[in-house]
């Protein structure tokens, strides 16, 4: 790995056009059949772009580490995720569509239980539907307010949502409320510095608000807070890679992943089919294009191999749309495996290819974990990817004279 | 390489068992027939093992390093060796069984003989017998108080041999007596800072009683001190692994690492099939179990290759007792390798393959040098496989949201 400061030395603008295209969660693990999803696919056109490229197995962050959706998609952009972090807060605002601003304070909720005596019994407000949530987001928005700051308060999914408090100098420097355990009361939020003091009480402040206003709404009667944010002020991918970068995703976490980076967003559509339109309608005005396909983690999260199998088939009959444009370099890559048969993300590496007509293309004719592993990266570290793909792009200059 | 403040975060308990086989000294360099001890070996039981795993050839701490038993050690077990050290006195003591404490200073020492000027002729005194060195070392202990500290002193190998001084606020920072060259005096020792000096003062007035008290013990008319070093704090494998662990190794060297590392110590009786019953006896009380088979190094060392090789099929007619226990994850792996050609410890890597439902297999079939490259971890950091052991054990949380 080399250091952004370094890549930002000595990349330069030119007009190669760089498509990332990033199959969320791709790598899996072999059925009782003994194939993984990636190899039970009908995939032609895949298997082609495998036998023009240079291929491999790319690690998210290190031997054994899962990543979740932040920490995977830092590596795939040369970020390193163990230096870089979007806290908790910032990934749930950026995963609602939400545009944070610098002043604004993102935390965590969820909509919980608590008994008569002030005692947490049930974290999840036994998982509430995502309207009722949203009715009571609305409820205290409209019912409570801070001299403070102005509070914006969003369902996300089921008990789940996000607060945002706008106001001058608040710090992120909190404890959280969520005790993660039930049996006990909420905590006092405590401020980790001294300059987080009145950012604390102005958060305990609005949690006794909060307790007055949801008394009546059983089982969701409060909530807990964690994952106290700031916008996360990461390096631009504008200014260390010179490029001018857009994003293509339809789940709102994946477009808030890509603004924080500096990348414009595309309106996406609502499939895969719409990406790769939306793709063709704006190549023109970009260099650097992040496409994001969300069904395969989707499918390898609720266990649903055959599903995975069919989406990765959907985006194989769609890939001649991206051919079509030519790039200068294609990037066929992933932010970690989601095996049907975990059901969960996992740190098993991810099959790469890398096209284009500088990339030593090597003998694998089948894209797939297996063959990748022979490819010409063999195992290689996903932070590595983003400089593989300006070089192939001619745009890092060399290094020293 | 993830810190291990990084693993301590994301790691949980749960009730899956890890057994580490680690095969000391295992990889090897070829005979004049073309094959290494490990092919030359017959091993069914391996091979099979090798065909459900994932495998890799595993560096023990960089390309071209060799680790001595400590070192080779920590990166197995996921702690870097180049952050952490285990001073060689505190090895030495952990070497012959010493229940090395807090307010124990450990000296590893040299018999050696000085000529009637003070200069050192031979710093090993002739090689002398352990039983010798054990005789002197009693002479020693029987004929010497220091108002300081309690003085053990014990012999280890040949004119090898450890002290200990246990009193209060003893440090460890000071410079050796062994010059490491003949033909000059013993040094005086030195405080490396100041607090070190009240020990540096102690330690000289040892060294000029011993002088007294062997004065007539030609050849071994004097001993050579160095490495001092109080017990090192390592993290402990409980804390940070959430592991209960334990050890099976018939050597005290292992023993004593592996109690620096917080496992606890198995009575392993005298030989490998001992080693797996006291694995069986035990395998309900612990969730992971250090297995350290010692007989390929020992082997190694002495350049025989034949008896590295018998040692390797005794090993491989045990395994069979390992299967039946079929943990969630079995790891065989290696400190360092000890090729017979070289009868040294060696840079090589070290054959390698885990077993687990998640390991994503590959295609070796045959435990080898040759063949683990082309597995699925190919050449990889040995400092990876502890987390690569937790995460097939699913005892790693995913890293970010």
């Amino acid at each position: 790995m080399v250091p952004l400061e370094l890549i930002s030395k000595i990349s330069v603008e030119n007009k190669a056009k760089i498509v990332y295209l990033v199959i969320d969660g791709l790598g899996g693990l072999p059925s009782k059949e003994g194939k993984t999803e990636l190899e039970s696919a009908f995939k032609p056109n895949l298997d082609e772009l495998a036998s023009e490229s240079i291929c491999g197995l790319s690690i998210p962050v290190s031997f054994g580490i899962t990543p979740g959706s932040g920490p995977g998609h830092l590596s795939l952009f040369g970020y390193d995720p163990l230096k870089y972090e979007i806290g908790r807060g910032a990934l749930s605002a950026a995963g609602i569509g939400f545009h944070q601003g610098e002043n604004d304070l993102a935390a965590r909720i969820n909509f919980a239980t608590l008994d008569s005596t002030g005692r947490i019994t049930d974290r999840r407000a036994g998982r509430i539907p995502t309207s009722k949530a949203a009715q009571l987001c609305r409820l205290i928005e409209e019912n409570l307010k801070l001299k403070e700051a102005k509070v914006f308060i969003r369902a996300e999914k089921e008990h789940r949502g996000v607060v945002i408090f706008r106001g001058k100098g608040l710090s992120d420097r909190l404890t959280d409320s969520d005790p993660q355990v039930a049996g006990i009361s909420p905590l006092v939020v405590k401020a980790k510095e001294k300059k987080a003091q009145p950012a604390a009480k102005m958060v305990n402040e609005f949690l006794s608000k909060v307790k007055k206003i949801l008394k009546a709404e059983l089982p969701a009667n409060m909530i807990l807070m964690r994952g106290f944010a700031k916008v996360p002020s990461l390096p631009q991918m504008g200014d260390i890679f010179k490029l001018n970068a857009a994003a293509i995703a339809v789940y709102p976490m994946y477009k808030g992943i890509a603004r924080l980076l500096g990348m414009e967003i595309i309106e996406a559509g609502e499939n895969i089919a719409d990406e790769f339109n939306a793709l063709k309608k704006n190549f023109s005005k970009f260099n650097f294009f992040f496409v994001h396909i969300k069904g395969t983690d989707s499918a390898g999260e609720d266990g649903d191999f055959e599903r995975k199998v069919k989406v990765i088939e959907q985006l194989d009959a769609n890939l001649s749309k991206l051919r079509q444009l030519n790039p200068e370099v294609i990037v066929v890559a992933s932010d970690h495996s989601t095996p049907a048969a975990l059901k969960l993300h996992s740190w098993h590496p991810s099959p790469f290819m890398l096209r284009s007509r500088w990339c030593r293309r090597d003998e694998v004719k089948n894209f797939s974990e297996k063959e990748c592993l022979r490819g010409g990266l063999g195992l290689f570290p996903a932070i590595d990817i983003m400089p593989l793909a300006l070089a192939n792009a001619l745009k890092l200059k060399k290094l020293g004279a």
